[in-house]
C-alpha cells in the first residue's frame, strides 16, 4: 500500500498544483495520504488542488500585508516549512480535542474546529466568534420561543378522538432539519471497532456527526464550522466568495436572499459576465477583479479600488456593514449587540429583541450611531459603483420597506392577538404554544417568509420577487386570511352560545 | 487628483479594450474619467471593457449591412471620431433634459434615456417606442382596475374593531414595487448641494430615482430605459442575450419566463453546452454561434444560418413574433395593436381587453392574419431545429392549453360573478374593488398566477413546471377550494336568514 | 440546392469535428445533409459537434473495454466504417417502424428509439428497459388510481349550478401535461402531402408528437426516449452528466432532486468549481476528473478512483444504487421489483406499493438483502469522498426521515379517512374519485409535495430546503389545516342535524 501511495504521490507531483507551486509535505502528512488517496481519493484530491497544498506558512507570511491569507504575524516552527496537509490540521491540539484517537501512530481527531484554524487565521476566528452565525446553536437551542416553533415543525403528529397531538422531534431529525445549518452539538458517545480495508480499527462514535453547521458545537469546546463556507478539502476562495455557497443556508421562504440576489441587476451581471472575473485576488480589485458584487463582496471581503486603496476591510463578523436584521425574528430591528441573544429579554419576559408589538428592546440592540457607522461601512460598497444619489435613494426605499413590512406585520399580530383574547386560539395567556395552531403558522409566515421576503428583495433589488414571489402579494393577502378565519371561528363561537 | 486621473488613464490604455481595439477618447469624456476612475471605480472599468469604449462611431458604421451594431445612416460629426464615453450620453441633448446640471464646466445629466440613445441607434428606439414595455409605466399607472390591484397589493392594512382596513400605498413603496419593473416616473424636484471628496457641488434632487424599469418615464420626456437590458456601463450584448436579463422581471409566479426556460430543453443545452457558445456576433447565426435558443433569439434578435440567408430580423418591440399575449391579463387573448393600452375599453366599461367572461374586445387587438403573421415569424426561427411537423405539433399543444386555461378562468370567474351576486362578497356591482378581499385574491391567481404560468410552460416546454410547480394542479385546486368556500359561506348566510 | 449542400459540407469538412477526429461519412447521409444543412441548420450544426459525427464504430470498438462508449461487441459491417449519420440512424429498422416513408429514395422514419441505438449500445438498452422510466406511460396510462389523479389535475372543470363538474382532459392536454415528461404514444394516424422549400413531399402524421418522454411509446413498439437525457443531436455526454438534464423532469415539487442539489454542498460545489472539470471522460475519475457529484456520478455512471478500480458500474437502471423509492407515492417503500408496477395489487385491491395505511405490499417490492445491495452500491460512491463514520451518520438519518415522514403522511390519511368515514368527503366507500375534492388535494400535497421533499432534502443535503421550502414546515402546517377543516364540516353537519 505504501508503495500505491508513493506511486500516488508521484503523479500528484507531476500533475499538482494548480497554483503552478508546490510545498513540501510533512512527513505525517505524507502517510495520511500514503493510504488515503485509496481508501478516500476524493479528499485527497480536493486537497491537492487547495492553496494549503503549494505554500507553506513561511511562503504565505511573506506576501504583502494586504495580500495576506494568513493572519497569524507568525506560525508555531513545526507547521511553517511544510504544506497545510492532513496531519497539520488534523492533528492540531490533540489535548483539547475529545474526538482524539489512536490512528496509524497518530493522535488524530475527526472534527477540525475554529480553534485548529486560528493557528493561522486569528483574527478571523475571532470575528467569526462574534458572529451571530457561531451562536447559531445556542441561539435556537436555548431560545424557548425558538426552540417551541422548531419542536412546532419537527414534532411528530398523530390524529386520535378527533385531536392532533404533537410528539416532539427525535434528535436526528433535528440534525436533518434546523440544526443542519445552525450546527449540532457534536459529542464522543464512545469509541468502537470495525473492519476497514486496513485491517480492524477503532474510531470515536460521535453524535451529532456529520454536519458541517455554521454554530456548530465541536468536541474541542468550540463554536462554529469553518467548512460551512470554506469547503473541504479544497477551501476555495473562490468558492467562499461565489454566491452558491451562501444559497446552502439562505434559499429557503425563510431567508430568500440568493433568490433575490439572482434576480437582482448584480446577480444578472454576476451570472452573464462574472465568468471573466478573477474570484482569488486578495485584496479583491473593485472594476478590475469584477464589475458586479457577489455576497461576499457587501458583506465580507477585503475591498480595494485600483489605487488600492481599501473600500472596505474584510470581516467575518457577517453584520459589521448591516444597520438591520431583517429575518428570522417578528420584527426587523437593529442587529443585537451580542451574538448569543439567549440573553434578551422583552417587557413580557420573552426572549425576543422587541415586543410582540414591535418596539425594540432597545437595551439589547445596537443604537443609532452604531447603525450609521454599518451603513457607512456598506455605503462606501455601493459608491463603488453608484453615484451618491443613486445610494442614498436605495436606502430610502428600503428602510421604508423595512416600516412599511415591521406594519404589515403589525397587524397579522393584532388579529393573533384578538383570536387568543376571544378565546378561538391558545396563545401565551392560556400557557399554549404561540406556534400549533394552523392560525399561528399563518402568522408565522407572515414575518417568517412574506415580510422579510419583501425586505431581501428591497434590500439588494429584487423588485419582483419582493411582489409576488413570497413577497407583498402574500403580505396582503395573509391579512386577508387571517381575519376571514378569525370571523369565521368567531361566528362558529357566537352560534354555539346561542344553543 | 488630475495627475491620479491621468496615472489611471495611461493603465487603460495599456490594460483596456476587451476587443483588441481602441480609439480615441474625447476631451471631456478624458476630464470625467480623470475624477471618476478613482470616485466610481466600478462604473469606468465596466465601461471600459464595453464596445462603446473600444469602436467610434465612424468604424462602427463601416461594418457591412448585417453587422452593423448602430442603425443610424450617420452620426453627429462632433461623435464620430472618439469612443462613446461618459460624456458622449450625459451631455447629450442637454436642453431636453430637465436633469440637466452644471458639472466641473460641463452641462451633464444624469438619466440618460432612449432618446439619447437614438442618436446612433434610432431603428432601436423607434421600434421599443412600439413596444408594450416602453408604455409599462402609464398602462400600469393609468388603468383604474391595474392600479386598483397594485394598490391592494401594496398598500398597508391596518386591523381595529375587528376590521382590516386598507390605506393607499405611498410613494417610496410603489417605486420599490410594481413600479422597480414597470419604470418610474423621474422628475427634478429642485437642486441641493452637498460635499463631496472634490469640495462642495450641487446635485439635481430626482423623485422615483433610482430606477432602471421598462417604462420609465425620463426628465426628457421619452419613455424607457434601455439600461434595463443593456445593463450599464458595459452595454454587454452578450449579456442582453442571455436569459438571466430576461430573469430580472421574467421570473415570479406572475410572469415564469425564466424558470420555465431553465427547465426547458432549451434551457438545459443553454446551461450544459452554452459556455461554448458566440454571444456576441452579429448577425447571430443558428448552429453556429449556437446550438439552441436563449430568450432574445426567439423573441428579439437578428437571426441568420450559416448562408447568411435571414431566419429573423431583430426587433425591440417584443411582441412582433407573438400572436398570443399569455400573460397579465385575465385570460390570454391576441396582443393589442397599440403599445398604450389604457385606450382600451370593453363592453363593460373596464379598460381590459377582454370581457370579465374572456370575449376578446376586438376592435383593440391584432386580428387573425396579424397573428398569422407573427406566427410565421416565430415558426421560421423554430424551423432552424425543428421539423414543420414538430413545430407545428407543439403550436397546435400551445394553442389548445390556451383555450383551456381560459376556460378554467371562466370557471373561477363564473364562482367570483355568483359570490357578489348572492352578497356574500363585494364587487362591481357594490362599486367596491374586486381586488381587496381574500377570496378575490384567490380568483386573481387562478389567471395571474396558475392560467398563465401554465401557458407559460405549454409554450416553452416546461412540462413538470406547467404541472405541479404553480401550473395545473393549482389551476383545479383553486378552482375547488373557491367553490368550497362559497359553499361555506352561502351556508352561514342562510343560517343567518333563519335565525 | 445540392451545388449548395456541398459548399456547405466542405465547409464542415474544414470547420467541423469538436474532437479534433474526423470520420468518413456515408453515401446516405452526405445526400440528408445536403438538404438539411439548409433546411435544418440547427440539427446538422448539433450533429456536427457530437461524438458520432468524429468517430466510427470500429475506431470505438477498439477503445478498453472500460473506456468504451459502444457496448456492443460487433457493428454490422454497414455501419462499421462511417460516422454514425442521419441515414444510420433514420433509416435503421425501417420494417419495424410504422413511420418509416418514401423520403428522397430512402426509407426513413422520424422517431429514432432505443431499439435504434440498441444496435451499438445494446447494454444500456437493455439497462434501461428494466428502468421504472422506460414504462412510464403505462405506469400512468394503466394504474386507474394514477390516471384517475392525474383526470382530477388535467380535466376542465365547469361551474353550474352552484356545483363543479369535470370533463375529463382532452389527449393535447395530456399530452403537454404529464405526459410530457412520462411519454406519450406517438402513432401514426395516415400520410398527407405538404408544399416544402423542395416541392411537394409526403410525411407520416403521428400522434402525440413531438415528445421525448422517458417512457415514450414508440411506432417501432419500444418503449423509451433516449433524447430524453441524451440531447439531440448532440448526443454529448457532458450534457446527459450535467444536473440540468435531469432538472427538465425533476425539479417541481413532486420531485425536487434538482432543487434540493442545487442548494446542498455538492451542488454548491459544483457551481463553483465545476467549470474545471472534465465531462467526457470515460471512465469517469472521482478526483481526478470532478471533485464533487452530478446526479450521473451517483445514480447512472461509471466511477472509476484513480487507480482504475470501480468504484460503481455503469447502470440506466436508475434504481439500481438506491434501496428506496421516496417520491410519487403515497409513501416511501422499498423499490418495485418490475419496472411494470401496473401488476401491483394491495389487500385493498388498490394498485399501489403500500396499503392506504402504510404497510409495504411486500410481494411485489425488493426485499431487505436487496435493498442492502443497492444502499451498498451508493455507499461505495459516498466513500470516496467521506469517512464510514460520514456515510453511515448521513443514512441513518436519511432512513429515520423516511419513518417520519411516513408517520406524517399516515396521520394526515387518517384524517381524510376521518372524512370519507364521516360523510364529509366522498372517497373509495362512496365509489368516489379520492382526488377530486379540495381537501382531498391537500391530502395529495402531504405525500406528492411535503413528505418527498423532505425526503429529498434528507438524502441529499438540501437542508434548509427539507425544512422551509415545501418540507418540513407545510408537512405540519398541513396537518393542522386539515384537522381545521375536518372539524368545521363536522361542525356544519351537526348543526345541519339539530336543525
Amino acid at each position: 500500500m505504501k508503495i500505491l501511495g508513493f506511486t500516488l504521490w508521484a503523479i500528484f507531483l507531476f500533475t499538482g498544483t494548480a497554483f503552478g507551486a508546490s510545498a513540501p509535505i510533512s512527513e505525517a502528512t505524507e502517510e495520511c495520504i500514503s493510504c488515503h488517496a485509496s481508501v478516500s481519493p476524493g479528499i485527497v484530491a480536493g486537497w491537492k488542488k487547495s492553496r494549503h497544498a503549494v505554500i507553506t506558512p513561511t511562503e504565505a507570511l511573506k506576501e504583502p500585508q494586504l495580500e495576506r491569507r494568513v493572519s497569524a504575524e507568525k506560525v508555531p516552527a513545526e507547521l511553517a516549512e511544510t504544506s497545510v496537509g492532513c496531519a497539520e490540521c488534523h492533528t492540531m491540539n490533540p489535548e483539547n480535542h475529545k474526538d482524539t484517537f489512536e490512528h496509524e501512530g497518530y493522535r488524530v481527531h475527526v472534527v477540525v474546529t475554529p480553534e485548529d484554524c486560528r493557528v493561522c487565521h486569528p483574527t478571523e476566528a475571532k470575528q467569526y466568534a462574534q458572529n451571530l452565525m457561531s451562536h447559531a446553536y445556542g441561539n435556537l437551542k436555548n431560545n424557548p420561543v425558538y426552540h417551541n416553533l422548531a419542536d412546532s415543525v419537527n414534532g411528530i403528529q398523530s390524529f386520535e378522538d378527533m385531536k392532533t397531538t404533537l410528539r416532539p422531534p427525535d434528535a436526528e431529525t433535528n440534525f436533518d432539519s434546523c440544526y443542519y445549518c445552525h450546527g449540532t452539538a457534536v459529542e464522543v458517545k464512545g469509541m468502537r471497532t470495525r473492519e476497514t480495508v486496513m485491517g480492524k480499527m477503532e474510531f470515536p462514535v460521535l453524535s451529532g456527526w456529520p454536519n458541517q453547521g455554521v454554530g456548530r458545537l465541536n468536541p474541542d469546546g468550540s463554536m462554529g464550522s469553518c467548512t460551512a463556507c470554506h469547503t473541504r478539502h479544497q477551501f476555495s476562495i473562490e468558492m467562499a466568495r461565489k454566491p452558491y455557497t451562501c444559497s446552502q443556508c439562505h434559499k429557503g421562504p425563510d431567508v430568500p436572499a440568493y433568490k433575490v440576489y439572482e434576480v437582482s441587476k448584480h446577480g444578472n451581471i454576476y451570472s452573464s459576465l462574472g465568468k471573466e472575473w478573477d474570484y482569488t485576488a486578495v485584496p479583491w480589485t473593485v472594476g478590475k477583479d469584477f464589475t458586479a458584487p457577489t455576497c461576499a463582496t457587501c458583506h465580507v471581503s477585503l475591498i480595494v479600488n485600483e489605487e488600492g486603496e481599501v473600500v472596505a476591510e474584510r470581516t467575518h463578523r457577517m453584520n459589521d456593514r448591516l444597520p438591520w436584521r431583517i429575518m428570522g425574528l417578528i420584527y426587523a430591528h437593529p442587529h443585537p449587540k451580542s451574538p448569543d441573544t439567549t440573553i434578551i429579554k422583552n417587557k413580557a419576559g420573552l426572549p425576543l429583541p422587541t415586543e410582540l408589538t414591535g418596539e425594540p428592546v432597545v437595551e439589547y440592540l445596537i443604537d443609532a450611531k452604531e447603525q450609521e457607522r454599518r451603513r457607512q461601512r456598506l455605503h462606501k460598497v455601493c459608491l463603488s459603483c453608484h453615484s451618491y444619489e443613486w445610494v442614498e435613494g436605495h436606502w430610502a426605499r428600503f428602510e421604508n420597506t423595512i416600516k412599511t413590512t415591521n406594519e404589515m406585520t403589525l397587524t397579522a399580530t393584532k388579529i393573533m392577538l384578538t383570536a387568543w383574547e376571544k378565546g378561538v386560539a391558545k396563545g401565551l395567556a392560556q400557557n399554549d404554544s404561540i406556534f400549533n395552531e394552523a392560525f399561528e403558522k399563518k402568522w408565522v409566515e407572515q414575518w417568517l417568509f412574506f415580510a422579510n421576503s419583501t425586505r431581501f428583495a428591497s434590500a439588494m433589488g429584487g423588485a419582483d420577487y419582493g411582489v409576488f414571489a413570497d413577497g407583498r402579494w402574500y403580505l396582503s393577502k395573509n391579512i386577508q386570511e387571517i381575519a376571514d378565519w378569525l370571523e369565521l371561528k368567531l361566528k362558529g363561537m357566537e352560534k354555539k352560545k346561542k344553543q
